[in-house]
Formats: structure tokens, C-alpha cells, sequence
């Protein structure tokens, strides 16, 4: 299974339109050793031709004319390379990229019952995907579940790959109505992915809220875990002067203090570690950091547009 | 004035996506004397300050990001740049960016209260806008009238420029619903926006249907114009086997042929000629193109991402 990374952090991007937050400031004036960063998106393929994306990223045009492999191919000579999406919740960060791929081509879009309710019963504009001819398929992942997924049209024989589905434990997003609220299951509102190959395991789960802790299986039997690397600490948007709410209180679990994901990672992993969706204001992107070097040095990776490898 | 095209591309952009349109496969393959182009966003700003923004570009973080004007100030030394966004219409190509424009900043968004009513009434995503505090200001235009616009927040002194708008005779686009297109006024579907600043106007209208020429009026007195330059012909998407449909049955008149824009515009004008909304299959792009010469030798320039200048 090839995997890449074509964006790393989190809703806004590093550094973000209207932020001059310390990291923002500094990166713009070329004064911090990092990377700038665009939204979350990460590509799988399992066969180095037809690809997967995880998330719909808000950055996703820029992202897919910066990815060779997503290139159409040259006189129709084969099939599309964007076979279909999975998207881990409705977040603006993860499904604003469908707007990106709308006309012309048919795909898959994989999202739960919830998630699909929230685009298409109040937010019309997604409709655009329907202009294409045969229109987009939506497909229905339960909130915990396995899927079969095929690679072509015809599904008759075994699955190329198994989407596994993990409920997070995270809320729909702050603009879903009242009404909606009560007609969605709430697990479905956040899930983590598995992507199966023979005996590969890919694991992404770039938010996580911390009320549940069906992740650390996933993490355990996976060889590659993408996880929720938004924060470093609880306050830090207090602290930088961007929100009045703790990252717990928006959704994510901060990596350091007490209860942090660092804290409450499986010890027992056999795969990668590679923190994702890292915000604009977490100091691990400051690569001369203390928080940088902690991270390296519990064994995490911290992923980077451009990012990739075969599992 | 000074104004600033940061995107010259209709939807999509170009390349788009997707695309190996003879143009889209030349580009890539670095074949075409020609450039990139973002989608369709353009700036002006009074004062060389605040700045506002024609179009909400589903490329506005990237454009944002690359333009140095509107880079927040150090230290909050000074307001932020963008002051205001004007929406001439509901199309996914005017609107999407305002979601890269979610969080932490107040500004003001002008649009008719039928494209307001699109957004707001069945595309509750937008309401990610209210998470800044104070949120976004919306702000009606009337399909054909004058507004008087403010740089700071007192209102009280004569306004530093003037909104006219213009209706185009556009439709909605076919994403809204059924009930929502009985309820909103047809003639704000689609408008076109001439900006006043003492004796100097620009006139904004990417999208002519045809249906309506009121524009005609807005080009004979604009010091500069961007107009319609989407498609060169009326079969055009047919050809490059894009679409079934005409240029003009998605709304926009060729800039070619009988009835075409070249033929429509008025002979009498003082003011620079731009095209913009330029479609990735257009012949105009490719620099070395009959239609691209015919262009130039008709007095009109083409818009490119950059380009700017002084009013």
C-alpha cells in the first residue's frame, strides 16, 4: 500500500490567512526552521494506480495538482486515478475539498450516515457533485464496521481492501442544526479509519476527542497510525490569544499533561506514529523547539506535506 | 485605486483537476506558452490598506497566502487587511472561499438578499463564519442600486467609495432548491459590481448570461473592466468534450461569434478592456493562438493571477 501525505495541518493551514501567533509570524518572516503546511489530506493506494483520499481538505485543488500521482492520465489511457474519498466526519477541514471535485468525473465519497445527512439535507451546495454523469456515489460506512472496497466497477470477487470504521466519541460540528442533531447518530459524527491490505494496517485518526478509547486497539495492530496531533498543550489557544476555549473543548485531546495522548498512548505499537492536523499554534512545528524534540523523542513522527511511504 | 487580480480562472481553474483538455494536457506537460491560474478573485483597495475582495475564490487561502497585501499586520500593529468580500452571485466559485475565512476575524460580506438567502437559509456550513467574535457582518446590495462604503467602522462622514450594482440576468445555480428559487428575487441571482472612488470606477461582471444589457452602460463609463472572458465559443465544452451543454445555456455569452461579446460590447469606451473567468478549455490561453492574437488586435487584455494596477 502506497501512502502520502499531501497535507499535514489543521483546519486553516500553517500559517493560517489572518494569524500572527508566534509560529505564523515567525514562518512568514522566514524565521522559523519549519515547514509551511496546507489542511489534512493524506492519499493510500494499493496499487499504485487507482488512489484513496482521507479527508475532503479545503486545499484539495492545490493538492492534487502538487501529487503526480493524481495527474489524469494522458488521453484517456486509464482509469481515473481518484477512485474515492472517505471522510472521518463533517468538519469543515474534512469536507469543505468535495466543492474542489465537482463536475465531470464520477467517485466514491464514504461517510457515515450522519456525515451524509449533514451534507446533503441542509447544505445543498454539495449537490454540485451530482453534476457529473454518472453522477458521485455515496457510499455508507457504519460507525464501527468493516467494508469491502473494490479498486473496480465490478465487485464480484474478494475486496482489494477492508475499511474498518472506529468511533471517536466527537460532536458534529458547531453549525448542524438542532434539528439534524436529534436525527444523527451521534457516533457517527467522528470516526477513525482502518485501511486494510492483506496483512497491512493503515490507521487514521486525525481528531480525536478523547471520550472514547476504541482508538488504542487500532493503534495497537496498526503499521502505520495518522493521529490527532492538533495541540500541544490544553490552553495553548488561550495562551496564544486565538480562542478562549481549551483544545479539549474544541474536540482534541493535546498531546502533553496529565490525560494527554502522549500519556495515554498504547506502549505496546509495532507501526509508525505520525502526529497530523497540526495546528497553527502547536510548538512541535518549530522544529529548534523543546516540544519538537520531546516528540522525536517518544518515538512520534510529525508528518509534512510530501510525506510518504509503502506499507 | 489600487486593484489586483489574484485569480483569472473560471471554475476549476487551470489545469483543472481532472482535466486533459488539449490546453489542461499542454500545461502540464510544459507544452503551452501560457500560465497557471487560479480561480476567479479579485482586490482593490482605497487606500492601499484595507483591502476588499470581488469573489470568494475556492482558492482564496492559496491566493491569500501569496498575496503580500494582505498579510495580517505585525503586532496588531494596524487593522487587519481585509475589510470586506462582495459575492456577485451564489456559484460555488463565488462562494467557497468564504469558508477558507472561518474563524477568529469580523469583516463584512455584501451580497443580494437572494444570494444571501441561498447561503444562509439551506447551507448551514456557512455558519462557521459566525464563530468569530463579533462574527461576520453580512451586508445587503439591492440588485440595482448604490451603496456608500466605509473604511473603519464609523459611518458617519461621506463614504470612502461607492458600490453600484448591476443585474447580469443570470440564473441561480442549480444547487438551490426549488423552494428557495420561489422565494428569492431573479434579478439577484447574478450582479455586476462598478466601485467608485471619486472619479475613478472599476466594473466587475464575470459571468453575462446575455440575458440583460445593462452592463453596456457600466463598460462606456468604467475606467477599468473585467467581464465575462469564460468561453470563446458557444460549443466550445462540446468540443473539448467537456460537457453536452453551450456556453451560453450555463450562462455565459462567448466571447466570439454571432451575438458574442466582442460583437455586443460597446464601440465607445475609455477604460481598459479585461477578460477574466477564463475556462481551462479556452483557446485564449494558449499565447501563441489565433484567438489569442484576435483578443489582443480587439483592444482587450487578458487577466493573469498578479496582475495589478493603478486606478
Amino acid at each position: 500500500m502506497r501512502v502520502k501525505v499531501l497535507g499535514s495541518a489543521a483546519g486553516g493551514g500553517f500559517p493560517q490567512w489572518n494569524c500572527q501567533c508566534p509560529n505564523c509570524s515567525a514562518l512568514r518572516n522566514g524565521k522559523l526552521k519549519s515547514r509551511p503546511r496546507t489542511q489534512t489530506q493524506v492519499i493510500f493506494s494499493p496499487d499504485s494506480k487507482v488512489w484513496f483520499l482521507l479527508c475532503a481538505s479545503p486545499d484539495l485543488r492545490q493538492q492534487v495538482l502538487a501529487a503526480r500521482e493524481l495527474s489524469p492520465p494522458e488521453n484517456n489511457s486509464s482509469p481515473p486515478p481518484i477512485g474515492g474519498l472517505f471522510l472521518p466526519s463533517a468538519d469543515v477541514d474534512s469536507v469543505m475539498g468535495l466543492l474542489h471535485l465537482r463536475e465531470f468525473q464520477t467517485f466514491f465519497v464514504f461517510a457515515t450516515r450522519g456525515v451524509q445527512c449533514v451534507l446533503q439535507k441542509e447544505n445543498r451546495i454539495f449537490r454540485v457533485l451530482e453534476r457529473a454523469n454518472p453522477p458521485v456515489k455515496w457510499q455508507t460506512l457504519s460507525a464501527k464496521g468493516r467494508l469491502g472496497c473494490h479498486l473496480s466497477e465490478d465487485s464480484s470477487g474478494p475486496a482489494d481492501f477492508i475499511c474498518t470504521t472506529v468511533p471517536l466519541g466527537g460532536c458534529y460540528p458547531d453549525y448542524v442544526s438542532e434539528e439534524t442533531l436529534r436525527a444523527v447518530p451521534p457516533e457517527d459524527a467522528s470516526v477513525g479509519l482502518i485501511m486494510e491490505q492483506g496483512e497491512k494496517r493503515l490507521f487514521f485518526a486525525p481528531s480525536l476527542s478523547g471520550s472514547s478509547t476504541m482508538w488504542k486497539s487500532a493503534v495497537e495492530s496498526a503499521d502505520a497510525t495518522f493521529i490527532d496531533g492538533t495541540f500541544w498543550s490544553d490552553d495553548e489557544l488561550m495562551r496564544t490569544g486565538r480562542s478562549k476555549k481549551t483544545a479539549r473543548e474544541i474536540g482534541h485531546l493535546p498531546l502533553s499533561g496529565a490525560g494527554g495522548l502522549f500519556e495515554q498512548f498504547p506502549r505496546q505499537t509495532k507501526g509508525r506514529k505520525i502526529l497530523i492536523h497540526i495546528n497553527n499554534t502547536n510548538p512541535i512545528l518549530d522544529e529548534k523547539s523543546a516540544e519538537h524534540r520531546a516528540v522525536l523523542d517518544a518515538g512520534f513522527e510529525i508528518a509534512y506535506d510530501g510525506m510518504e511511504f509503502e506499507l
